[in-house]
């Protein structure tokens, strides 16, 4: 299948996930949940002399990229960044990233909706430029953003600017997986 | 006392650890070391009817900046951020930024040193943007902080131009200290 | 009249303009066309002892702020950053905003429109931040850009994306337009 | 020769001159002064399609970066990046790194000290940014830059922390030339 969602807020009724799913209503696609696995944090074994097998966390974050073709990753900005949780989880792209099956079969873009409550088109920004590097370094294009505005849960609803730019990714998501998919 | 040290990496011997003990060596100052406080994950309260009462490692985090004048963050940079763990920690000034306390006597300055492996003085700028929204949203001043270049554990003492950096930080702070000690 | 447009390109099909035109065509607004104003460069007279009179740059610029509600400005991206004669024209600045009118009537709005030709979504940010701290520094609200994909003359019309923000921005303006002229 | 300096300050008794002589002093360096040369407007003629010929000051510069092996680049911050002439200065890289000699003979380092009034080790990051993206893209290796504080004439001999890195500079640069020049 080819969307895979990665949500990174601890909210059920959450701005991001609102976003998410103006971008991905009725088409099928697969949760990864933030709130829904265990997190241990990260051990910092890159230097060990002995390698480490991946654990659970790291796993189905690996087979998560790898059974998909767009991950989307939906989260709020929580102190202008990522969510220590997400980020918890993300911090295991240093296991999987070594692994030889992910470097043959990665996602080929990766898009990102991120909510934010203090001017988030401008303070978001870091944001993007750390994701930016994130996905130099693993080598996934990424080259879609929406920052939206939203505090309150529900507020998202109000950024009438951010829905019109996912309504724009939904339209050009669509195309890109028809097209592909004709081939 | 004036000096706090937060610690934010997973390794014993770790590289922001040797910059930390650079800056910190033969002053006063006390520890949160990350890896010694139990993080469940930080809970997005904020839009409950109810108030909560601030959890455990909530109240570390506000009774540590309470504490101390002058704190001290010194990190490794996990995939051009801050490492998941301790922005579990970070997230907590959600809850901590509120207290009546924390308003009246916060600390007057906070300085970053930040260790990565990819370019740190370029790649590790998102970083020092993200701090600094950070730091002017709970208004503590931030001016100081150094970008130091390490990969495997004591790599950091290669960098000579970090230890420099250290080194000017060390006297800056102390002529401050004794400045104002003095008044 | 509310709407004022600077040109920050050299070439006269410019990509810039082709977004300038998506954005404002059939509304009144006036232009200040950098290749119609002739710049010698801005001199840094900030610490003579003499005041030194608005040179007639400063002073167009001057007027043309004070006479918008709104600026749009549209330019090209020249390596990452604002073209060298529209910077020396911004330079200006410096003299502008030290005039008691100015503080006085201010434009309500910026908007920037800025066409780049790598990746100008990701690569195009460090011109927004520049752009955020200026107008912070001169106190006009900035909170909507448009960042577009042009290489070639012609270029940023294949750039769907960007014309849908395009769009979007234009019945924003038309909208807050309508509304304030209500009240 | 080892050293060209490009100095993109319009004042004669400029801060960022007082940073670079701290840096060259003694040493063989030559100097490309931005007010020395005459600079008409940079002419965006990538899509003509009769090539044009590298006009007066493209020349100099191209032949500057050619006969340098570390190129510095002195100048102040100027709303938070590049002042206007030396941007139409740097604009025309697009005519140099167009050359086949400069792709054959690059500079192997260059090096920027910065000197601006507001903040400048925090708000002078997006110029940090936009000079990385610039030598990224010309391919010349950008890692180490000073951002000093400077307003007034003279101001910047007194941020100690500047000078203290433009010393260590200095001693990285003379290591390096020497243990290179005994090869």
């Amino acid at each position: 299948m080819a969307i895979g969602l990665i949500l990174g807020t601890s909210r059920t009724k959450s701005n991001s996930r609102i976003l998410a799913d103006a971008l991905l209503k009725g088409t099928e696609h697969q949760i990864l949940d933030i709130n829904e696995i265990s997190l241990l944090d990260f051990e910092d074994s890159r230097h060990e002399s002995v390698p480490v097998s991946l654990d659970e966390s790291s796993q189905t974050l690996m087979n998560f990229l790898l059974e998909h073709n767009v991950i989307v990753i939906a989260t709020p900005i929580y102190w202008y960044g990522i969510p220590g949780k997400l980020k918890v989880l993300l911090d295991r792209l240093s296991h999987v990233f070594r692994q030889p099956d992910f470097k043959k079969q990665k996602p080929r873009e990766v898009i990102i909706l991120a909510v934010g409550g203090d001017q988030p088109r401008i303070k978001g920004l870091p944001l993007i430029l750390q994701f930016q590097h994130i996905f130099d370094f693993v080598d996934i294009p990424f080259q879609h953003y929406v920052l939206a505005e939203g505090n309150k849960p529900g507020d998202v609803s109000y950024d009438q600017r951010a829905l019109a730019e996912v309504a724009w990714l939904r339209e050009y998501m669509m195309k890109r997986e028809n097209y592909e998919g004709q081939i």
